[in-house]
């Protein structure tokens, strides 16, 4: 058993290769490529689980962490981020020793890589499902032919295709609502590819963790990204992408305070380790994780009542059921699920499994 | 002026020594100890700016950094967290070398560190004055009293007083409000301190940014242990306790994209740089920063129009005044002032100072 007497990530990784694994042959079956996100884990320890799985293609959301990766042995990397045209002499090198794929999205970027780009790319276009965040929109078929006819004047710029996140999903909370996201992003894809995919080479790459989860339909996709789904968290069991049962790590916490008039224990938890983000409760109340048991090997479900109500920088604030609160004391440790694993194994940089084993990560 | 590539935190030294100074000269005039509480910048290098300025006493959030600053020279240290029983060998050590404060709110964790400490140690009892995070309630006499009577069976074990941290000031946004909360925290501080000062050796500990920016009357304060005053950030621009010219340091960030049809900006610079706090903006919006000019060595201040909406892991999106959208484009930088120095701080571990000084901090 564990002996844990701080903040620590614990992953049971027997839940972990079963969430890979389900992934795995998901994407067999719909015959996608399958290129997870490894930005939710950083660890290369971790990526050999995947790459035992079958995994070779990955995606990542920095330079650095192309970086790390490739010095792991990763040689097919996409940069899903809009490129960073600062870093050119970093994607130069990159780009000289393995498959690098990266993103554009304005005739700005194209012409500061067209200047400087030394090593052959693949260049995808981003595409703006409706998400809002960055992209072209799907309709701007004017700006997408500008982007496109710049290709070919710089030899090592090869047009692979349109990526696409439809991070709107993670606002919604039932399959009829994410299924009518998903379905409207890849008709729109699908549309795109018909119009552009002239060479047949058009690759479309695409998914998050929740439409990947619950969707049955990728006509018209070739790939899919998905990342959070090796741990998962609380925020994709409400959204409904997994069970409590798939969640595949906790922050393990020493309990410091147990307060009688409000049932409420304070833990050694705070925002430097599960970060601030949260789902919204029934009353409209922050939820920054659930405290489960944890004897050191295995942890319970929530119960359904406690929850993390407040975190600041090292304080964890929870809100307790009757047993639960009975159950704990000072000096006690237990496990919080956290709303949001990317961001909570971001900032915890180690890990440690069930079985005891040290995972590093490019953090470390 | 700097080149920077990626994001980074830039640190502004004359700005954040003047808050130093300012902090250091008004406890000087209510004779009050003031020990900063150093979770806000966690590095040795900005200890040795306020080592310069006459600090000898400095608060911490956890074991840890207690033992990183006691590496590099501090010996007297108050860990502001109730303590985690699980470190008392960490705790042991460090008490066997330095002067080191800890906090205590029950009979369940007095008892267990009464079996374990075997060295000098200064016990503080954490007051709630109603900011509801933790702490005994400050009308509880039978709770201070039944712990108090327990002082003596371990010799290490030395009453010292009393400590609070007035949190809800940073619900707050005017002077009024504020000054309500500190004159009742203080005058409940107060009453303590005549209850069981029978020694004449009992400090109250207090003390806030908020509180301690803004606030004259320290009437039974001994001792003050605010931190992100050293950086400050949005957050205290909004409550009032600062201007933007007193903010010390922003997050510098590469502009990935521009959105035309929304005037919108993408930068890299996400959740993991920035954190995920947030001020509340006049439509309810969360504002995760403010964009400013940066031109490798000083910036601007906000334009009360520019704020950051929205933010990814890595991704941010800046909703942008028509001046601030025309003047930027990819492959520029800009700063963002953030909306918690604190957590910021924290995960960029590493900050440069405006001359190109690279800082160092316990996370390097």
């Amino acid at each position: 058993l564990l002996n844990i007497k701080k903040p620590s990530f614990i992953i049971d990784k027997e839940k972990c290769f079963n969430n890979i694994r389900r992934f795995v042959q998901k994407a067999g079956k719909h015959d996608l490529i399958f290129r997870p996100h490894f930005k939710t884990h950083q660890s290369a320890v971790i990526g050999e689980w995947f790459r035992e799985s079958g995994v070779s293609k990955i995606a990542v959301s920095s330079v650095g962490m192309a970086q790390y990766f490739a010095s792991h042995g990763w040689n097919d990397i996409t940069i899903a981020m809009p490129v960073n045209p600062l870093q050119i002499h970093e994607i130069n090198e990159l780009a000289s020793r393995i498959r690098l794929n990266i993103i554009i999205l304005s005739e700005e970027t194209y012409s500061l890589l067209e200047q400087h780009l030394r090593f052959p790319a693949g260049i995808f276009i981003e595409i703006d499902n409706g998400y809002n965040r960055t992209g072209l929109i799907y309709d701007e078929i004017n700006s997408i032919d500008k982007l496109l006819e710049k290709f070919g004047r710089n030899p090592f710029m090869t047009f692979s295709g349109f990526l696409c996140h439809a991070g709107n999903t993670y606002t919604k909370r039932n399959f009829e609502e994410i299924s009518q996201i998903h379905e409207d992003a890849i008709s729109k894809l699908k549309k795109l590819k018909e119009l552009y995919n002239t060479s047949g080479t058009t690759i479309i790459s695409y998914g998050d963790t929740p439409s990947c989860s619950l969707m049955k339909n990728f006509d018209g996709i070739d790939e899919i990204r998905p990342g959070n789904f090796v741990f998962y968290d609380i925020m994709q069991q409400q959204i409904g992408s997994c069970g409590f049962e798939d969640i595949s790590a906790i922050l393990a916490v020493p309990v410091l305070a147990k307060h009688y008039q409000r049932n409420e224990i304070v833990v050694e938890g705070g925002a430097i380790h599960l970060s601030k983000d949260y789902i919204t409760g029934s009353n409209l109340n922050n939820i920054y994780g659930y405290p489960v048991f944890f004897d050191g090997k295995t942890w319970s479900v929530p119960d359904g009542e406690s929850y993390v109500r407040s975190l600041s920088q090292e304080h964890g604030v929870i809100k307790c059921s009757g047993n639960f609160f009975d159950s704990v004391k000072p000096g006690d440790v237990i496990g919080i699920m956290p709303a949001h694993s990317c961001l909570t194994a971001h900032q915890m940089r180690n890990y440690i499994t069930t079985d005891g084993e040290i995972i590093g990560t490019m953090n470390s």
